[in-house]
């Protein structure tokens, strides 16, 4: 899936890979929609388990929303999987089409986007963010860095893309920072 | 192509659409392969009349950036065609497929960028953005806004999204402002 993206994903190639035959896989599957739901829910665990939980163990607020942005950027790769992100190919691949795949897709995404306002919401109330920061725009624009480094990386096959992403990130997190009327609240308290 | 993706666009769908047997479209095209880099030249030919043209008669500078990057977010759309962006769903149809059509994209992304950075130079030079600035990062960082863009108006079907692009923007902008010392130097001239 992560390199022939989600419409590559039949039952033919599935049952090449695991070396079953297709009526096989027939028996546990109903439909190609069906197959694919489940390698994305196996895409969501894996990356849990791969990028999320470790970027946990770093200290709340800044220190762990930095953690995950480090362990998201170009996560397939650096994890043994060949291809690129299935979410990201899936907004292109689903963006017309009306399918139980592009809900789950959505409801993934709808996920992501919870937990990375969440860690940007701990960050804001530690002081370590500004206490105005529109967190839906940080999230959006944060967004836009992960989809042009996985373009950058990944189509352009560009050797700069982790170095562009880390300015742009690091311009992002410079126009949150707090204010100075922030720190002297802070200071006064 | 714009509703299917490239890889949806065969000869058989070509066929019902244009009203031909696809024998008749075997005449014309010798491979699906072939057709998709006509349909990119084609949208290529339609950007340049649509988007490009009309940007070009603003004042060169930043006038004339801010015209294009106005016509580009949601071109498509806005230009009558039902579907997305080809190149950007080209960017992760064709990432792990090495193909003509392929070769097609990066040839038509290179071009894109080429023109970019020939209008950010331009206001550069007239002192309308900061002489040292980092052309191809600011190119790297507005092709993530348009992918934001892109996801967020299609994928996600989100109402705020020219106003999100917009905010991204005026803030890259906004760090590509000349510096105070660019301003000093220029008023003593």
């Amino acid at each position: 899936m992560s390199q022939a993206g989600l419409a590559g994903v039949t039952l033919g190639v599935l049952a090449d890979q695991v070396g079953m035959s297709k009526s096989g896989l027939f028996a546990h599957f109903k439909s190609k929609e069906e197959v694919q739901i489940e390698l994305l829910e196996h895409s969501a665990e894996f990356a849990a388990a791969r990028v999320v939980a470790p970027a946990m163990r770093a200290e709340e607020g800044l220190p762990r929303l930095q953690a995950l942005v480090a362990n998201w950027f170009g996560w397939p790769r650096r994890n043994g999987l060949p291809g690129g992100c299935p979410v990201a190919a899936g907004f292109f691949e689903y963006d017309d089409v009306e399918s139980p795949v592009r809900d789950k897709i959505l409801e993934m995404e709808s996920e992501w986007r919870g937990l990375l306002t969440a860690l940007v919401r701990q960050a804001v109330d530690r002081g370590q963010l500004r206490r105005d920061l529109d967190v839906a725009q940080f999230i959006w624009e944060l967004s836009g860095i992960y989809l042009s480094h996985h373009v950058a990386s990944r189509f352009m096959r560009s050797p700069d893309a982790d170095k562009r992403s880390d300015i742009a990130f690091a311009a992002l997190l410079a126009r949150a920072a707090p204010a100075p009327a922030d720190k002297r609240r802070k200071r006064t308290k």
